[in-house]
């Protein structure tokens, strides 16, 4: 069987016991979380949410792009939520390359121009998490009463560090 | 207890019981997969995932932004994924409003210019989700042979459908 035809399958048998038909599109807790993609982050269940309850915004790195701000402010304004959390994590992917060195190897292995691309790799997990919590505080297009925090999960303990 | 306290309470308890360890970060079944940030969609458990097996891209709409191919781009080319799902879902915030209406509202709210703002609300579902599963086959950084389909979750059934 295949990696298709499996989870296909599986996805026969969630619906066979789908129960949570009745749940509307605004997150029940008001909550949007901005995570990295990475395969080692269950967010909900290391957060001990249920469906229905929180936004979950991910990418690479967990980095507060233009495109994870339109998220957050398609959250806040349309869907209600009032309280964001930023989550990167240990042994992140992101801290082990640089911008350019990527940029590079893409322009060699496919020919195509690649020096328009921004990856925000970054070198200081930290560091990096207080400036997406800046970057939310700074739109003017999410209201100032939103809490906004940042913390570290760590992928050897499955723990959350509050770092922002 | 505030709804943060009550996040961190669980972290500890997932913590306290974590076996996970062990894991790296190239995903276990070599799969990305781009989706809503919708809160009742509860991605690993509607396709049957476990922790380690893929990455999880997710923003409003499950739009192929050029931030969710920043992510797919690292995720194949970093991390060996082979095989890609766009999922985007019924009962879509992002089929309820006009990108203009949102720029309008938020000027008119916060004062800041919103003219620059792009929010990829859409009005046809399954053309939305084929024209994202173009858009990564369309990148010159991903791979031919890198299998993409799009799918569409159904909230009242939480069923999968191909459409793509």
């Amino acid at each position: 069987m295949s990696l298709y035809e499996e989870l296909m399958k599986a996805n026969e048998h969630y619906a066979a016991s789908f129960d949570r038909s009745s749940l509307t599109a605004p997150p029940a807790r008001k909550l949007a979380v901005v995570v990295c993609m990475d395969a080692r982050l269950t967010v909900e269940e290391f957060l001990g949410l249920r469906t229905g309850d929180a936004h979950i915004i991910r990418n690479a790195g967990g980095v507060v792009t233009e495109d994870a701000l339109r998220s957050l402010i398609i959250s806040h304004k349309l869907l209600g939520t009032r309280e964001f959390l930023v989550i990167n994590h240990t042994d992140c992917g992101m801290l082990t390359f640089k911008d350019e060195d990527l940029r590079r190897r893409l322009a060699e292995e496919t020919g195509a121009d690649a020096s328009e691309l921004e990856f925000h790799a970054f070198d200081d997990l930290e560091a990096n998490v207080r400036a997406q919590v800046q970057k939310i505080k700074d739109s003017p297009f999410i209201a100032d009463d939103v809490v906004v925090r940042g913390l570290i999960y760590d992928v050897k303990t499955g723990r959350l560090r509050e770092v922002a």
